[in-house]
């Protein structure tokens, strides 16, 4: 299946610039995050094998398989996005003449908003991950590489931010209180943890430079 | 020629997860900012030629000619991070039997890393730019697409961030001090601006998502 990682980078740029609202800021945000696993899976490359990492060698190497299951995982769900962003406009489109069509078009409304928030949460669920991960690997990781370890978490933090934009693009139009209530407590302790996580890479890249 | 840019985002992946440092954390940062435009011109196409946005129609042509221009410079600036890192390491592989070879070596790792500093502050100043665009669209750009103006922000100041990591690991190298501290000033004022910016751009999307 042709996705848009199989388009050229030049391709997906004018793609995301043009007037069409896909790929939005939720496919991007996980495409950053794929670019920031990829410099996780960078350092790990650049640790494993290498004499002065070999006490660290065997947790570089869960978090490489990590990195690149968490990659498979953002690439399906960067074309679900899309998938649920055009469902959603569907929903939007249904007729509404008679009460049965307002009815069926506003339960399609209210079920495309939900997928329409479930997939940016998992986007920032998955990102969490990678940050979790990253911010690890620039304290353990190859010190040469260090400044890429962060590069990976500050992507990883703004991809998770990005993501859940998407969910607070959405969630005032949900009916569903219970449903709200608990994405939107997820979505404030996913946040708090990325920016601690963050602030806690970067500090660690800084420490390792000048020490 | 062909550049990462023509490459498909899979194969950039690939690329940039391989023990090969090229691309690293300055070009993946680029990239990223690169993403965060292409939301940002996505905003820019959205808000123009729509009645609602008649006022504000002449400043949001020009932000997106400025992101047709940020993105020209920063894939530049992509194939320029690569340049300079291969560059330092040829520097760092002189010969150095002789006083005279020494000497010569020395010189060339110097003025390579100066090279290597100047890239990833060149992507950081773009993204400044590209951060203060993104900030002032998440204001007044389309309120359908305010989330993506919300990415382009939280993308340009991690690229931003990143970018500057690579400053970080090369400054400590560089002998010239008088070049150091006014770096390090400009380095720290960008970092503080952007840090401000992204709480800006971030309160104004979702001061206008519940308003």
């Amino acid at each position: 299946m042709s996705t848009l990682y199989d388009k050229s980078l030049r391709e997906v740029i004018e793609l995301s610039s043009s007037k069409s609202p896909t790929p939005g800021g939720g496919s991007i945000s996980a495409i950053a995050a794929v670019l920031g696993l990829s410099m996780a899976a960078m350092v790990c490359n650049l640790t494993i094998g290498k004499e002065k990492y070999k006490d660290v060698e065997p947790e570089v190497k869960n978090f490489l398989d990590a990195a690149e299951k968490l990659i498979d995982r953002l690439v399906e769900l960067t074309e679900d996005d899309i998938k649920v962003f055009n469902r959603l406009m569907s929903a939007y489109r249904m007729p509404r003449a008679s009460e049965e069509e307002k009815e069926a078009r506003e339960a399609a409304v209210q079920k495309a908003l939900k997928d329409a928030t479930e997939v940016p949460m998992e986007i920032a669920r998955v990102c969490l991950q990678a940050l979790q991960a990253s911010c690890r690997l620039s304290e353990i990781g190859n010190k040469a590489a260090v400044s890429d370890a962060g590069v990976a978490a500050v992507m990883a933090e703004a991809a998770l931010n990005g993501a859940l934009l998407n969910v607070d693009i959405n969630t005032p139009t949900i009916k569903d209180r219970e449903y709200i209530d608990r994405i939107l407590a997820e979505k404030e302790k996913m946040l708090a943890e990325a920016g601690e996580l963050r602030g806690q890479a970067l500090a660690a890249v800084r420490q390792r430079i000048k020490g």
